[in-house]
């Protein structure tokens, strides 16, 4: 017990609380943190994330136990989808609390080569990892932001020459059910296959001249609209058995507006 | 029609679709625009928003008509929550669309006088309006993020002198009912007086010595977690009839930490 | 004088200060505030700015005195060129300091008809006007931020069709002199027209069929690269007998990458 | 050589420039990626950093070749002081310019103890490395941001009881001189030693109530406004060899107000 000169700190936190008032989540945001993330391979990798984690506070108890919230994340040695089950189910366990959530966010890089020199770079992409523990069971969602490059189909058929094009982002944010079933997650590698599928061509972090037209005659071959980007992904997805539900979000940094379009589909498992 | 030399240019997102998924949303986000928002008082106060729109696509249509969105934000004349009612019942007309939601957000200038020299400078809140239009009926959401003053009861209790205090935000979004009621709308100013009630002191543009003598014993007097502040803003809004529900989330910058403490509560008329 | 129950209160940012440091600057920033623009033609617009306002402290004087930055900028009826040489000496004379500056961003709008429909909205510009006020006189500081279509010579050159292009933004950061020469200024129109006339393309807040097919073929026909855009502004901008010299960056969110290419050019006159 | 069915690709960046304007910087932005970074006691952390690489451009010189730059920072193995005069010199020579510069901008992470309990966690430091290298010769200027707690002298001196705090910002950038004496670099633990000396107290990733009492009345002990930050980190540096130069910013979040107070100050070795 924490004491000065002899006599115990009081422990406001956990005084009477007579509100009467059940809160749905406390704790902290903002966290930046070093994480080692595990992929779907099993090899790890160092990034940094930004965390939030919370608890359900009790009608009778007046406060929570930030530091708490910290030292957790301090003691987590790898991000995982299986790892994030655990983290919250032992968060929700320390703060003695009946639901809690661990939310997140950091970039994944994967290495990839240009399509025809082969020179190759490491692409950003944006991760997250959400964690639920509470009555009802444990949930995980995933999301991932892919960016992309979409021509417009509308700009090519009306023009007698070219068609505008621009950079796009799909996020897509899958209930995972894999560490339920015990299989491999549905991990970044996956999902930028499907978004890279729909789109008007992937995108690169290197790219020579022998590539730039590729990339360029490639998405005037496979113009693509959001609506169409978000159904193609919507259709790659829907058969997926370690999923059940996503949402898809499509926005373009359109190239001949200072405002973006978007598309959002939503599914889940009946 | 339009046409180029007599030919008709093909409407492309008006091209039969096959992948038979319907879309929840399709529409443009971050478009920047002067707006005049109507407060309670009926006096208007010119602003800026950032408006996002959106309407659902059926599932045998290929995309939606993007330029008419930024035309309909173009032709509203002025925003206040009854306005928003409207202005989304007309973007759903004009798309041919089953649902379509509106959402804008733009600060508002609230002008304060300090508590003690009555010196006064106009404070901002962030105010956001979605309303939404459906099979279902129409809604509208109202939030207001309002700065606070508060200082930590723990570290008040602990301490043999002082305590730390810090700027924190407290977002209220309100499921309003009052445009149903035909009432006035529950709106910033009355926001903001729930918050400040809650606070340990409320965040003024301008104090002079005397003032902030006056604010620092106040918020000394005053302490209060994320949690109370969350929790006495829900106490508050509860027995509002013009609401139908709301959630309140408190976040503090704490000045001890460089992270967030955050609180969150949610309630729905049942 | 500030007194409690007869005594004064103690005015600790005038005590002594004996670490012999002079500050370059001392003030707030980050101050959201609605403000009135003139424009070039003497029209006013309403818009929101986020201000930041300085002075220099001497060496021996402790602080400043914070709360009337804010009263300065509640009391600015209107921001022109002319009235921020006016605004930033007000302020040094206030706080009886040697140096000062005023720095405020804010967007404009600016009503673009579609070039072939004529179909029209506003487009917003991020501005900022800085003002300097110290032994050397007086100096203003106007920027715009101009969005605008690029699309890649390379591309265009190496691919048997297309090339891909992007949004761009220039910003022109100009050192003006027309408030001296008592000329209208260098305002958001003009460096509209300049950066409209280096791009591929003007970006356009709506557009019709007819006007989409316009800019993407008009956009295929002008190619250019960040560097032919920051060149072409600056072959634009170092004849202009208003300005004393200039910054100009080109940023362009390439659309078969997730980074940006930019180019910068500064000239100023000998 | 590029080709495509025997033909040479064009080399447009390449073809011949008339305007005869010399671009200052040209390059690319935006880019994140993960590095390694050397601490000063040598040992490696892994983290992510956003870079920007530019270099100048020759009037007769149409355009740069963009993808070298990602290239760079693939190859780059570790960053640190006397890496990064490397790295630059490295891309001036790659790309045959007269003028380079590297930034990067990435989080350090600190293991800090609580200063009773002795609690630890990680604090984030964000900092950022920028090396020129030119006609001149090389220079490098390192950043760190170091988070600390302040509470307000006069708030303290004209209350009856208690005092505002809040987090406050303390940005260090130093013309580092060391990698060309030979000598350790001025890092991140150095720079943060220094603000937490000067701060009313330093920031803590942990802290548990007998910590939290401790930094309370610390604090209480200890107030500072920004102007007392800005030179006593001032006092500090100047007497250092290892650096040139040194411009330090110090931004309060005001928790009696929504804006934030700022001061600044520039020295350089004469």
């Amino acid at each position: 017990m924490s004491t000065v000169a002899g006599s115990p700190l009081a422990d406001v936190q956990s005084s009477m609380e007579a509100r009467g008032i059940e809160l749905d989540d406390v704790g902290i945001s903002g966290l930046r943190y070093p994480v080692r993330v595990e992929m779907a391979n099993g090899s790890r990798q160092c990034t940094v994330c930004e965390a939030r984690l919370s608890v359900s506070l009790a009608d009778d108890v007046r406060g929570t136990h930030m530091s708490r919230f910290v030292e957790l994340i301090d003691h987590a040695a790898v991000i995982s989808p299986s790892a994030m089950i655990a983290i919250v189910a032992d968060l929700a366990s320390r703060l003695e609390a009946a639901d809690a959530s661990v939310d997140v966010s950091f970039p994944l890089f994967i290495r990839r080569a240009a399509p025809v020199t082969g020179r190759s770079a490491l692409l950003a992409i944006d991760c997250r990892l959400c964690a639920s523990h509470g009555a009802s069971g444990a949930s995980l969602r995933i999301s991932a932001r892919i960016p992309v490059t979409s021509l417009c189909p509308c700009s090519k058929e009306i023009s007698d020459y070219s068609a505008h094009s621009q950079r796009g982002y799909v996020t897509v944010t899958a209930l995972d059910a894999s560490w339920r079933l015990g299989e491999d997650g549905l991990w970044p590698e996956e999902l930028l296959k499907v978004c890279d599928d729909a789109a008007s061509a992937p995108i690169y972090p290197v790219l020579k001249r022998l590539d730039e037209r590729h990339v360029t005659m490639l998405a005037y071959d496979r113009p693509a609209f959001v609506e169409d980007l978000a159904r193609d992904v919507a259709v790659a997805l829907r058969d997926e058995q370690r999923i059940d539900g996503f949402e898809i979000e499509v926005v373009n940094q359109e190239s001949i507006h200072d405002h973006q379009a978007f598309a959002r589909v939503r599914w889940g498992r009946s």
